[in-house]
């Protein structure tokens, strides 16, 4: 069967990130770090949601949904941000299925063959595949413990005029706990960001899962929030705050914006039936409770997961997250993470190494190849005795390359 | 802001189908034919699936779900589709958010800019704007009422062929009760389709949602049924026989297609509880007697339809639809289906106009054009009585028109 380019260019990328199982099918005794799922001490309580919605509005969840999803939903998503410092309207707010499938959309919106994206140096691994099936070139910028470096753009940005070359037509780019990294970049930092991007005429995606999985420290405003001209577009989603199971996310951006990327979404409206669970959960009392018990119980993670590594990995550089669900390790220099992943792996421990993060360089070949003495820890799905053990086995696998 | 070519070929086309809305929205006396809203009657008490789910199943349907669909959903449609005279595998099925969404990523798979599609004409009014945003070509065949012209077909195929065309990437078709025009292929028609798609080497895709929508007459095998070499690739979807809102479909091919359709799914998984209580509702009895139950409802709608267009409308042309959710009226030559349509949503009776379901001529000038004299009417959404009232309104309409 003949297939088209898009199809051509997927082909192969399928193996460049994990594919998500049932948390079930995990092999008994198995730690998993590897993985974006949710703690299952904190799936929140849904049973009286549905039934409310499936008694009280019947209809509603069990017709077709509108296009642009429901307008209460999208008026209180507008409301949520604004209270963190945005100007959205509900027209501005678009309901997809889980933020992948924004960025999917973004990329139909914005990308063609050949176009430039700028992206972290590592960045978010499941994007990767997707900026690279819609044929587009990835462009590296470094990053430290205060997140993307806007030097490191601006010298990009400049040498491409220099070289004549077209500007990159979107930044993407994670600045709340950055998966993998969990750096969060400062507000001074975000600043010089959005003029620089408005400056040069890019589109910013901000992609912010975490914001509200934040359990130390002082929120900063988002990349939205700093934005005066429209040109960030900002994708949020349930998945991380509430569970990843139901499949809701959001891009807000200028109205007009929205109503492009209406026109490429060919589902036939998010399911009806999730969005009033998520719209009658997020109105509730039991909203405000879960994300303090989110917060609280991934502070703890975290807290565990930092004691852990100080006690059996004390030879490991890493920044420790004031939120999100990961942590970045940086392994000495000659140590490979790879081959790391592979012994923790027998001992029962998932953990993902850091090259499956890095866009570069095959294919790429100005981006500076992936860091492979790195590795990403997920301290969401164990639990802290789960971490403990979890840390001294990687610990173990550690000791093997060390010796 | 700088937009791709998909978004630019996308533009505009959004007026192309009216929206879908709550039926909640409709105008109080206003009688809705021109929506496939299931009948509010027929809508499945899904509250004891949902809270099971949730209570018995609470990690896997608030985690996320693997990205090919809940596997024993698979292995059931799978079932659902050898009973029904198909070989398929689990393997070969992928749970997609809808029909649409299946055929969203089958054009990603298939087709590049400028590929031609086949498409009958008229064809389902969706899939225009869909096809149109890869930027194919459409090519219309003609169709009566056994269904799409296997003639006219083999002639469009051997000019393509003598005029050094490229064959079309795909044929799309919907051959149980047809939307819009109600009619089915017969099986030696059928036959004749996938043995002429498969002599030139060209998928055909098999939308099929109505299958099981079928109050009178014996079930003909599906396109997918008749397959022997793997060129059918068939879509099918809970929305017509269970409910709308489930946002749950699939997409049944040969397993290669299917990893390949997979690369192109960027969601994140369908909607792990969605999938469990489609599931579960299709392994009780609950499933069953609601089948009758549509079966029966809908063939009475039908059976209040034409009785009613026969009364009032007694100088249209159709063939009664044995399935199905729609019947198509060819109006007297002169009579122009738009402005019948103007003149009855005046009256409160909403409905489609013919032109909207046809490809061209608009950019397609090989094509033969809409047909101005012939309406679509759906039955599924009002009940009995509104059938006859809003078919003595449209008579009315059809009256001042034809005085």
């Amino acid at each position: 069967m003949d297939q088209g380019v898009l199809a051509r260019r997927a082909a192969g990328l399928s193996t460049a990130f994990p594919a998500p199982h049932f948390p079930s099918e995990l092999d008994p005794g198995v730690i998993a770090f590897d993985s974006g799922f949710a703690s299952p001490r904190l799936l929140p309580e849904l049973s009286q949601f549905a039934l409310n919605a499936l008694a009280q509005h019947r209809e509603e969840v069990l017709q077709y949904a509108p296009p642009q999803g429901h307008p209460k939903l999208r008026a209180w998503i507008a409301d949520y941000m604004n209270q963190d410092g945005c100007d959205v309207s509900a027209e501005g707010v678009l309901i997809v299925n889980g933020a992948k499938h924004g960025i999917d959309l973004l990329c139909r919106l914005l990308l063609d063959e050949g176009d430039a994206v700028v992206v972290t140096a590592p960045t978010y691994f499941t994007c990767i595949p997707i900026f690279r099936s819609f044929g587009a070139e990835l462009l590296e910028v470094g990053q430290d413990e205060h997140g993307l470096s806007v030097t490191d753009l601006e010298d990009l940005l400049a040498r491409r005029q220099r070289d004549g070359l077209p500007r990159p037509k979107m930044i993407y780019n994670v600045a709340d706990f950055h998966n993998p990294t969990g750096v969060s970049m400062p507000e001074d930092r975000r600043r010089a960001l959005v003029d620089i991007a408005a400056r040069a005429g890019i589109p910013i995606v901000e992609d912010n899962p975490y914001r509200r999985v934040r359990f130390q420290g002082e929120a900063i405003p988002t990349l939205k929030a700093l934005d005066r001209d429209g040109g960030v577009i900002h994708v949020g989603t349930f998945s991380k705050l509430v569970a990843p199971g139901l499949r809701i996310g959001w891009v807000a951006a200028e109205p007009e914006v929205i109503a492009r990327l209406m026109q490429l979404k060919s589902d036939g409206g998010s399911c009806p039936l999730m969005q009033r669970i998520v719209l009658d959960f997020c109105r509730s009392g039991a909203f405000a409770a879960h994300v303090e018990r989110v917060q609280a119980s991934y502070r703890e993670h975290r807290d565990s997961m930092i004691a852990a590594i100080r006690r059996h990995l004390p030879e490991v550089g890493f920044t420790e997250p004031e939120g999100g669900y990961y942590v970045w390790l940086t392994l000495p220099a000659a140590m490979d993470g790879d081959e790391l992943a592979r012994r923790a792996a027998a001992r029962g421990v998932n953990i993902i190494p850091g090259t499956k993060f890095f866009a570069g360089p095959e294919g790429y070949p100005r981006n500076q190849g992936a860091r492979r003495n790195a590795i990403r820890l997920s301290y969401s799905f164990a639990n802290p005795d789960e971490i403990e053990e979890g840390v001294a086995r990687l610990g173990e696998a550690y000791a093997s390359m060390a010796a």
